[in-house]
C-alpha cells in the first residue's frame, strides 16, 4: 500500500524534506493534498477529528494503513529503515535523529527571521522585529548550526562523504534541503561564508547530482521556493555582514 | 553501567524532561555536571571535541556506554522501552515520539516568549518584543497547544488517564512538567485558562503523586523553576487577558 503524506499545497515547507526521502527510495507514495480528488479537506479532516486516536498537532503527517506519525523527524525515523535510508545499526539510529532533530531546531529558526513575534501575523506587521532577528540568525545562528554540521561530517569515523555511516542517509538528504534553502533566502550572506564548510557544500552537490533527486527536482514535483514557505527570499533581511 | 545525563546546572531546563524519566523508573544515572569532581567541563569537552564522532550540539545529552543520544524526545524514545516508560507497539512508540515532539516544540515557543529576537542577548534587551511576542503566545498558543493535547487525552482509546495506550509513559511525565512549568511563568494566564484542560490537570496532578516523582519534587535534585530556565517569571509578560 502506497505511503500517504499530508502537508499543505503549494510550499516545500517541512513536508520536502519527507518527499526527498520518498523520493530518492522510489517509494510508491501519495501526496494528498495535491492530490485534486482530495486536497487539503482530507488533511483537515484528520486534524480536527474529535473521536480518532493520536491526531496529529500539525502537517506534515504520513500516513502508513492505519498509523498516524506526524513530524518530519519521526516520520524519518520510522521510515529510514524500510527505505534503506537509515543507518544499520541501532545505536547510529539514534545518532540520525538526533542531527535531524538539531536540522528541526535550525529549520524552526530559519522560520523566526520572517515570524519572530506572532505566527498569526503577516511578515509585513513584524518587519523591524524580523530584520533584528535575521542579524542574529546569520551573525551568530547560522555559523553555529552549520559550523557543527561541518565538524559533524569531517569526524565522521566512516569518511566525510555522509554525516552518519558510511552510506547515504535521510540526514543528508534533509541537510542538502537546508543548504539550498538557506542560498535562496540569504544568498548574500551564504555567498560570503559558504567556502568555510566544503563539506556540506559536496554534500549538498552530491545529494544533487544523484538519479532520483535529480528527476525529482526537475520535475513539476518539486516546487520552487517562496515567500509562504519556511525559506523566504526577503532582500532586506539578508546581508554579507 | 549508570546512564550519564549531561545538562547546564543551576536550571531545570531541558535536561528536567530527561531527569522525570529517570527519576520515576528509579533507574541509576549520574547527572555528570553536578557532580563536582566533573562540571560543565566535562560536558563542554565532549561537545567541543574536534576528533570524537557524533558530538552533540548542544545539551542535554546521553550518554550510555559510548553512545552519546541528544536531543530530549530522542533520548526519552531511546531510553522510554529500557525503562518501561514507552508502548509496547512499535506504532505506538512512534506516536509516542510525535507527542513528545509537539512539547519540544511548545516548550521552544514558551522559551521565545523572553527571548523572542536574539539569544546572545539579555531578556531586558528585548523586553517589548517579549512583550508581544507573550502576547501572541497567551492569547493563541497555550489555547492551540493545550487544547491539542486534552483532545488527544480524552480521545486515546485506552481511556484518558494517560496520552498513549494504557500505561504511564514519559510522554504523561513531560505533560506534567509542562503544566507545572506554565504555571510557574504565566500564573495569571493559568489560573484564568487552566479548567478548560480538565484532563491535563488531572494528569499533573496523577504524575506528582507517584511516589518515585513525589520522592524526587521533595529532594534537593529538583531545582526550583528560576529566572535561567526555559519557563521564567517576569510578571510583566504574564496577564489573565
Amino acid at each position: 500500500m502506497a505511503y500517504e503524506l499530508y502537508y499543505w499545497d503549494g510550499i516545500q515547507g517541512r513536508g520536502e524534506f519527507v518527499r526527498l526521502a520518498l523520493e530518492e527510495a522510489g517509494a510508491d507514495y501519495i501526496d494528498v493534498v495535491r492530490d485534486q480528488r482530495r486536497g487539503t479537506g482530507a488533511m483537515v479532516e484528520i486534524m480536527e477529528s474529535d473521536s480518532k486516536p493520536h491526531i496529529p498537532f500539525a502537517p506534515p503527517f504520513l500516513k502508513d494503513g492505519d498509523l498516524i506519525i506526524p513530524h518530519v523527524a519521526n516520520i524519518l525515523f520510522y521510515l529510514g529503515p524500510k527505505l534503506g535510508l537509515a543507518p544499520e545499526d541501532e545505536g547510529l539510529r539514534h545518532v540520525a535523529n538526533g542531527l535531524q532533530l538539531t536540522i528541526t531546531d535550525f529549520v524552526a529558526e530559519a522560520h523566526d527571521t520572517h515570524h519572530p513575534i506572532d505566527l498569526s501575523l503577516y511578515y509585513e506587521d513584524q518587519k523591524p522585529e524580523a530584520k533584528a532577528r535575521s542579524a542574529a540568525f546569520i551573525r551568530d545562528r547560522i555559523p553555529k548550526f552549520l559550523g557543527y554540521f561541518e565538524r559533524v561530517l569531517q569526524q565522521n569515523p566512516k569518511g566525510s562523504n555522509h554525516m552518519v555511516g558510511g552510506a547515504l542517509t535521510y540526514v543528508d538528504l534533509s541537510l542538502f534541503q537546508v543548504i539550498a534553502g538557506l542560498r535562496y533566502a540569504f544568498p548574500k550572506a551564504m555567498a560570503k561564508r559558504e567556502a568555510e564548510y566544503p563539506g556540506l557544500v559536496a554534500l549538498h552537490d552530491a545529494v544533487a547530482q544523484r538519479p532520483n533527486i535529480a528527476r525529482y527536482l526537475a520535475s513539476p514535483r518539486r516546487l520552487a521556493f517562496n515567500e509562504q514557505g519556511i525559506f523566504r527570499h526577503y532582500p532586506e533581511l539578508d546581508s554579507a555582514e
